[in-house]
C-alpha cells in the first residue's frame, strides 16, 4: 500500500507530519511518497491572496502556534516557534523534488528541523547545504537543483497537480483510491484508509 | 473536572462533537458545559465577512463534506449532507441558552439531527418545537425564548465572551486552566487536558 504525502516547507503542521509519518507508515506496512509543493499559488488561486491564513486571521495564528506546541510535546518532538513566518520554501522544495524518493525523507526532516527547531532561514543556501550534509547527501550536487530549469518546471507541475487533486492546505495525504485527507491530525486516518479502504471504526469513547 | 463546549448550530463539525461529547466526557469523569454562540459576528470581526469559509473557499467546502461523511461513518453517526448551508441557528442558540445546563444536551442533539440527518430548516419554529418535544421539554414554554430580550442579550454576551477567549471557529473547547482547543478532531485531546492538565502522550505510532 502507498500513501502520497503532500507537504509545503512553510507549513507548520507539515513539520510534525514529516517527523512522524515514516514510523506510523512502517507500523502499517504503507510506503510513503514524499511530494513537496507550493501553497502560495494555491492560496492565490483559491482565496485571492498568497499570505498564510494564520497571518491574515491573527486570532487563528495565535491558536495555531499554541496548538502546534501542544502537538509537538504530545509526540516528544522538539519545537521552537520560529521568528520568521511563513518561510520561503521554494529552494528546499526544488531540491527535494530533484532527489529520488528514497533520499527525500532525511533531507526534508533536516529542513523542517532547521525551520521549526533551530529557527534558521531555509531559503539560505548555506542552511540547505547543511541540511543536505546532515541527510547524507552530496551538498554541491544537490544544490544545483535550486537553479535547474527542469526542476523549476517539475515543481510547477507538482503544484498544479496538487490543485487538481483538490488540495488547499498542507500537509495533505492522498490514498491510491483517491481519498484526500488534510492536516497533521488526519495522518493516522489517512494511513488506516490506505490499508483498509475505510477508516478504522472508533473505539467508542 | 469541567470542559466548556462552545458550539454553533450552523457548524458541520459541531454535529459529531455534540453527539459524542457526553459519552467521551463521562468515560473520563469530566462534566460538560454546553455553550452556544454565533460564529457570524466573529467571522465578520476577524475576517471581514460573515459567510462560512467553506462557502468562500469552495475547494475547502468540497473537502469538508467528504471529511464529515467519513468522520460520521467512523463514529457510526447518521449523516446526510444538508441542502441548505450554512443554516441560521440564531433561534436554536437562543432557546439553548434559556435552558438550564442539564436540559441543553438533548435539545442541542435534536436540533443537530434535524439539520445534519433530516435536512430540516432549523430556523423554522415548527422544527424547533419538534426538537424541544423530542428532548422532553415543554415546547411552548421553550419557544418563548426566541423573542425574549433577556435571552437575546445573553447570546450577544456569550458571543462576545467567545471572542474574548480567542475562539474563531466551532466547535471549540475550553479547559478550566484556559487551554483552547478547536475542532471536532481535538475533542479527546481537550478532555484529556481537562483531566491531566496536559495531553496524553502519543502511543508512538
Amino acid at each position: 500500500m502507498k500513501l502520497q504525502f503532500w507537504f509545503e516547507f512553510a507549513s507548520p503542521y507539515s513539520y510534525p507530519a514529516a517527523m512522524r509519518i515514516d514510523k506510523a507508515a512502517l507500523a502499517r506496512g504503507v510506503s510513503v511518497e514524499w511530494r513537496p509543493f507550493l501553497l502560495g499559488p494555491l492560496f492565490q488561486a483559491q482565496r485571492g491572496f498568497r499570505d498564510n491564513p494564520f497571518n491574515t486571521v491573527p486570532v487563528k495564528g495565535v491558536y495555531m502556534w499554541r496548538d502546534l506546541e501542544r502537538i509537538c510535546e504530545k509526540h516528544s518532538l522538539p519545537f521552537n516557534r520560529p521568528g520568521r513566518f511563513p518561510q520561503n520554501g521554494l529552494m528546499a522544495a526544488r531540491i527535494t523534488l530533484s532527489l529520488p524518493q528514497e533520499e527525500r525523507a532525511n533531507f526534508v526532516k533536516a529542513v523542517y528541523q532547521a525551520s521549526f527547531v533551530h529557527d534558521r532561514d531555509i531559503s539560505d543556501p548555506q542552511i540547505l547545504h547543511a541540511a543536505a550534509r546532515r541527510a547524507g547527501l552530496d551538498p554541491l550536487e544537490v544544490l544545483s537543483a535550486m537553479t535547474s530549469g527542469h526542476v523549476r518546471q517539475a515543481l510547477q507541475d507538482e503544484t498544479a497537480r496538487a490543485a487538481d487533486i483538490g488540495i488547499f492546505g498542507a500537509p495533505s495525504f492522498l490514498t491510491d483510491d483517491g481519498e484526500l485527507f488534510w492536516g497533521h491530525d488526519r495522518l493516522e486516518d489517512a494511513l488506516d484508509w490506505a490499508v483498509r479502504g475505510t477508516l478504522r471504526p472508533s473505539s467508542g469513547n
